[in-house]
């Protein structure tokens, strides 16, 4: 580092904002700031800054690359991978006072927003103009942290990944330089597609300050569904059926039948313990009404156990309530361990046996797993607690993840549907990638030739 | 060049194949890798190279690296910016013998396919799965040429562009490196977009030999409409309405009124020479009935003046007949001259604003214009008839197409909605990305720093 110690460049990076309090030392706010949402080992940063201006996370990035100080992008902090632990000490830099939903364009279907929005306050302003942003990856992050990890969901089936949403990016590069990307245009073939390279780039190519996104007008009816069938196989024909027959379905959710059981000890319920399709519908009523006969009709020919529907609010919420709470009763389960959760996707055809596989897996390692998935994107979840302190606990599951990653990827699936890389998928990228790996690195090095964005994430 | 002259490295070339014929200098082969469909000025190739194998065009961009010696990738030639030019000489590189579809997963609405094999051949092939691929830019191009644009066309609206159906692909790099990006997943935040960075890239990056891509079930049911308008905006509100109210219209494109008038001309048909919407809507039948009542009742409130539709396969190729041929009829009042066309695409609720303004500048310039757009998109076109050899007749052109994309950058558009930069389009770049595009040239050096991969375009 070219200055001489952690309390001499602290000193100088309060001098850079206009209220140096806005560089945080104190020992709550670096522990805040020291993990995410998973089991990953949490470390202290140097110090937390919290910019309020793209101008100021410029200045920044220009004093730590000068520096050669890491500087690791936070947002809401719900990674699951370990994004937002500073594994090399330095800066967190703390975007959520950058949160302003700058520009709403209805006609456009477009909004501009910086990084720090959280996603349910983006949600809540777009509902004044009949509009809403369609990516839902369960937690309350911001825009700027979903943008870098490539978030989704369950409602990317029927509305693709954060990739297919935005447009257009502010980026703060590591030396300091703003560019702006893309357009306000919904699509555009004007040179290479840097928006989509900073779209789950994990905050070690550039800061990501503003986002345009696309956005949708909010649906006239919305059903909600849910069925049981005699096999995971059973289930997935049908959600694989339904979009056969061009149903838009706007979100179809497999949970397995050991996770049907584990969220009935733990809320009391008495919800059949078989494998279980969530589904919702939603456009103009005579569609979806359409599509709910169609749906159960199909649902029928696989001897379905049973198939209920809702479109009042409140009853469509009850009616995902075991879906909504299957990661909970695992956690419910074990006080004081974390999470871990397996995140492969593959190819659509391939997801029963996967999570046969998954589940088979789990249980010869004696693990209590929840386990459910995008059914429709070939993408699911085995979500396990462990307890970060115990090096046995931690391997065992360890073990259990590397086999479902290397099943996935024998079928031509990916490490990571949705999550990112962070620390937990990087010893999987040279089996997934190859050669392709060696040009990631490449473009790391000439975008961030020190090194100093979020390093150790991704490589 | 590391060797003495042009017949010294042919020979080399040659040696490099098991049949020294697939490397041409027949004066009939080089012309026809001289030029696209558009105005832009020819230029033929030292040699133009048929390769078989990846392998094979691994050898040839090693031996081209080595011996910086240009590659221009060719496919179907359909480009219309002059991206296939070599405007450099060196290597037309034709890939249309790599034309194998390689692989059929209907299961997993996945499709692998060599970069030469044209898109009508795979939708041949795709229908006896019951599937389609969705991407139409009009031309029967390659599907690697419609990466290489991140072409898109009449159906984006409902699919997206070419970089919504890309899961990945097989690149060979200039130094003749293979690489796979992506995988047979729908999605993936394993690592940065590759994927996505070479769609778009115009053979600038690498050389696309195959490509994994996304296929959908071909529609139970389908329906052409036709409607006609008082004006520009009131058609543009009746498609934005559609999409307003969830309608997953499949097209929805609007002409205006002189270039019906030029239809009528050409053909002798009595279209109403009024602004017209050609629709169509697809999916289950009973919804795309609903979808089609709710387009003709929404049609009606904006004083439509007509809304017809059809379901018969023929009978629906007629009713868009009028859409098929502006450019036909444009083209055929101009024998022997080419075709320069424009591209620009804006936020959503400009484009009756810019269809007016392109109009009227056409006509102040005296220029016989066709004026057609994806108005879902944004994205219009604006196609003329230049004599390539008349320099003031050229310069004119130019004058509208310069003044057309500053009307859509001045707010907030692109240059290029899906035909891509090529040479055209080049002078827009610094306007449009300002600091970004030094992002862009650092991306080009890095993966491409002897300028071998077709130099001249894009930077």
């Amino acid at each position: 580092m070219g200055v001489t110690s952690t309390s001499g460049w602290i000193d100088e990076l309060r001098r850079l904002l206009p209220d140096p309090r806005r560089v945080s030392t104190s020992h709550a706010v670096l522990e805040n700031h020291s993990h995410d949402f998973s089991y990953h080992a949490p470390r202290l940063p140097s110090a937390v800054v919290f910019p309020e201006t793209t101008e100021e996370v410029s200045a920044i990035l220009r004093f730590a690359n000068e520096h050669g100080i890491p500087v690791v992008p936070f947002g809401a902090g719900s990674s699951l991978e370990g994004h937002v632990v500073p594994v090399k000490g330095g800066i967190s830099l703390d975007l959520t006072r950058m949160n302003e939903i700058v520009e709403v364009r209805p006609d456009d279907f477009v909004v501009r927003v910086q990084a720090g929005v959280p996603r349910s306050r983006l949600n809540q302003r777009l509902a004044r103009d009949g509009l809403f942003f369609p990516v839902d990856p369960g937690a309350d992050a911001t825009i700027g942290g979903m943008i870098a990890t490539n978030a989704s969901g369950t409602s990317a089936v029927r509305y693709g990944a954060m990739r297919h949403q935005v447009l257009g990016l502010e980026v703060v590069l590591a030396d300091g330089t703003i560019i702006r990307t893309g357009s306000l245009a919904v699509k555009s073939s004007a040179g290479y597609n840097l928006t989509g390279l900073f779209v789950g780039s994990e905050g070690t190519l550039g800061v990501i300050t503003e986002a345009t996104l696309r956005v949708y007008p909010l649906p006239e009816y919305v059903v909600a569904a849910r069925a049981t069938f005699p096999s995971v196989d059973a289930a997935a024909r049908v959600a694989v059926g339904l979009i056969r027959a061009g149903v838009p379905v706007a979100r179809v959710e497999l949970v397995d039948d050991a996770t049907v059981q584990a969220v009935n000890s733990y809320k009391g319920t008495n919800y059949p313990e078989r494998p279980t399709l969530f589904l919702e519908f939603s456009g103009p009523e005579a569609a979806v009404r359409a599509d709910v006969d169609f749906a159960r009709d199909l649902a029928a020919t696989e001897d379905g156990l049973g198939f209920e529907f809702e479109s009042d609010e409140k009853a469509r919420e009850r009616l995902w309530e075991a879906r909504h709470h299957a990661a909970l009763a695992i956690a419910a389960a074990s006080p004081g361990k974390k999470m871990m959760i397996t995140d492969v996707c593959v190819p659509i055809s391939h997801l029963p046996e996967a999570i046969r596989h998954a589940r088979r897996t789990a249980e010869e390692h004696g693990i209590q797993a929840a386990i459910f998935g995008h059914v429709g994107d070939g993408n699911y979840h085995a979500v396990f607690m462990v307890d970060p302190d115990d090096p046995e606990d931690v391997a065992r599951a360890e073990r259990v993840n590397a086999a479902i990653v290397q099943h996935a990827l024998a079928r031509g699936g990916t490490c990571t549907g949705e999550h990112g890389v962070g620390m937990g998928k990087k010893k999987y990228l040279n089996d997934e990638h190859g050669q392709a790996l060696a040009v990631m690195r490449a473009i790391k090095k000439t975008l961030d030739p020190r090194n100093v964005l979020n390093p150790g994430k991704i490589f």
